[in-house]
């Protein structure tokens, strides 16, 4: 039995049950909250339990990365500024080509320490190799939602799509019903998957009892070559080939119609909206006021790193505060707690994880302690606002996941970062130069 | 004479002498540089001479933050997601009618020291009772550009006018010519100032020999209350006024025309964009990419902590790189290395210090060094790209204002920062209570 017990902090909570006590405590056993509140009713811990020391710091749930690559943290930096096709044609697909299943351990890895040092406790991923990814996961103690990446080119004989089918059914066995790992099948895009491949794929997640994971309406040029290539735009097309269903959740929405938002929320299909990488490949900006008033569930994503260029929801939630405040020339378009809700629980509805994201008794123990007695952060008059406005990622002090303590005051003491850094390194050199 | 060099460096330049030597060493003596440039060809620091280990990590100018209010640091996150008018009227005034000189000074020290941690070592400021912020600047270190603030509520009386002028006189003879401060006047705005105050003001800044620094076209009401006064918008009434001359920078630049942006570029007339702010209190955008064009000098501000709220280069150089792709739909329209020199050699100009933002022989010694081992900023493939896309205040190890370190290691020996945010606390809650 693993008891795990927070003193000295201001609890915070904004799910469903909001809430702040300061003092407040939070005890997890074996994994799990089993007290949340003041620290005036707080139970005795057994003899033996471990404590960590909030310090006065903010304890909150610990942030959901609804939509990422963590592998890509390998092509950090290696182009940017450019325009999509030359990045993506001239530069991300041909290094991609290169990427060993030790590369992406490596890189996965890596993605791991950063959102471990960022407070993302969870999060969704779509790339290839997702065995190395999990042995990556696993090691850092996190929780992810990933599974096998189907494509067009990656499946043009039968023996392909054989295998490929072989290897999506593996996985699923592998993992399904594991507290860490949602094994879910990624379908990568309407212009990269054929509606065969599409089909296939929903059969497969029916058959399966699993999740579909796919980028959706993230460019202009997406909406057209499917306009032009199946005479209907993506949302359409999905739901001509029976994809629009609670199994589905989609990446980015950029260029998403009013009609098309009412019937993603009708069919209660989620949208992983990522700021950043849409603002940086300058593919556009997603409606977000709109899909949710229409009753779209939306998380955030942080997206790859070669589009980002990197893993911090403090990041995603700031930009996703600003951003929509500036594209409605309105102030009250997107508050501060929506941002943070949208970080943490209503990532955790997107990505079908809905136990994640919230501080309540019998839910999962995933969260982080913030380090509030900083300059930047004094005074320290609104704490909400301070987490969106003013926190960084270096402010997590601990992180949690799965009652674990996966940082310390800073220190993650069961990984290498070191080893990792220069790994990653190595790998990047390598297919940089060959 | 004090001497300070800098090893095992990754130098970094983006002004018109641009560079990057691996390893590099940075050499200064009394507060200038006298060597930047390879190891190899490094001098030999003379006996007892300090040095900074970079230890691997990237030294690259200090930030220069060309707009901002910094005793409102005091007021971080006490009233944010409010339509302008609640917010200035509601609560923001309010407030500030409440401050004393001792509350501007700790506020202005907390901002000081929240500036040190993320590297910015001199600020454009406008506010009330400057001296007690020339005390902070000094007491931490720091350059800025400061003085009194005139706007017509203040100068109802002829008295109050006549000791306005006194004070403001009194400012400039105190700090002109010295090393650390440059006394300028700050003119609130077009819709604060009657013609005549800011034709006092230009007469004043013109026969002491100072600069202006006033707000311009921040709103769209601004534009219109100036239009429905005066009959013609901000910039053609600050011509008709003659306030058009090399003298003036102004702050946002929101809804500047191109004909104006042409007419302030002939005038030599810099521009403050101050991302954040603008979309936080969803003013609008600057057209950055329009005015640069036109021949604008371009900085980088962060605005008061009431509207941002923190006091971030990299917060604003990442914002400002990402909303201008975005606004444009053009991957390419503001490049990495832009937005960096925007928030260093361009802010320095804008402000009229020119010697600033740029490691150059014979410039003053002001520079950070970053720490690149980092998970989040690896591999280390760009370090301009990482700088704005991936870095965060918190990777300042060190930096050096005046050629003397202000903070080593993450440490700021000379300030007592527990002191400062508790004073911080106090001044706040005080005049909330109050």
């Amino acid at each position: 039995m693993s008891y795990l017990y927070v003193t000295d902090g201001v609890l915070l909570n904004f799910a469903s049950e909001a809430f702040l006590h300061e003092p407040g405590e939070l005890h997890c056993q074996n994994g799990h909250i089993i007290y949340c509140g003041p620290k005036s009713g707080a139970p005795a811990p057994p003899p033996g339990a471990r404590c960590l020391r909030a310090q006065g710091g903010l304890v909150l749930p610990s942030f959901v990365n609804s939509h990422g690559h963590a592998a890509m943290t390998l092509l950090r930096g290696v182009a940017d500024d450019l325009d999509l096709h030359t990045w993506l044609n001239h530069h991300i697909f041909p290094l991609e080509g290169k990427l060993t299943p030790e590369a992406i351990y490596w890189g996965s890895l890596l993605a791991c320490a950063e959102m471990i040092r960022s407070g993302i406790t969870c999060f969704g991923d779509m790339y290839y190799y997702p065995h190395e990814t999990v042995r990556a996961v696993r090691l850092a103690g996190l929780r992810a939602v990933l599974g096998e990446t189907l494509l067009e080119s990656l499946m043009t004989t039968q023996e392909q799509k054989k295998a490929g089918q072989a290897r999506l059914k593996e996985f699923v066995a592998a993992y399904k019903g594991s507290a860490d790992i949602k094994p879910i099948l990624n379908l990568h895009a309407v212009y990269t998957c054929s509606p065969s491949l599409l089909q296939l794929g929903q059969e497969l997640a029916c058959d399966l009892d699993v999740g579909i994971h796919m980028h959706l309406c993230e460019t202009k040029e997406e909406i057209e070559i499917c306009q032009n290539t199946y005479g209907r735009p993506p949302v359409a097309h999905l739901q001509a080939l029976g994809l629009l269903t609670p199994r589905l959740w989609v990446a980015h929405g950029v260029w998403l119609e009013p009609e098309e938002a009412t019937l993603l929320a009708r069919q209660g299909v989620g949208v992983a909206h990522c700021p950043s990488s849409n603002m940086k490949l300058a593919s556009g900006l997603a409606n977000v006021p709109g899909l949710l008033k229409a009753g779209v569930e939306v998380g955030l994503g942080t997206d790859g790193c070669a589009s980002n260029n990197r893993l911090d929801m403090f990041s995603e939630m700031d930009m996703c505060a600003k951003v929509h405040k500036l594209s409605a020339l309105d102030p009250t378009a997107m508050p501060a707690e929506l941002a943070l809700r949208m970080g943490t629980c209503m990532s955790a509805q997107v990505i079908g994880w809905p136990e994640l994201g919230r501080l309540q008794v019998g839910h999962p123990a995933d969260f982080i302690v913030i380090d509030s007695k900083r300059p930047h952060l004094s005074p320290m008059t609104s704490p909400i606002s301070h987490l969106v406005y003013a926190a960084r990622a270096a402010d997590v002090r601990h992180t949690v996941c799965q009652g674990q303590v996966l940082m310390e005051n800073g220190v993650i003491s069961h990984l290498d970062e070191q080893q990792i850094m220069a790994k990653a390194g190595e790998h990047l050199a390598r297919i940089m130069g060959s």
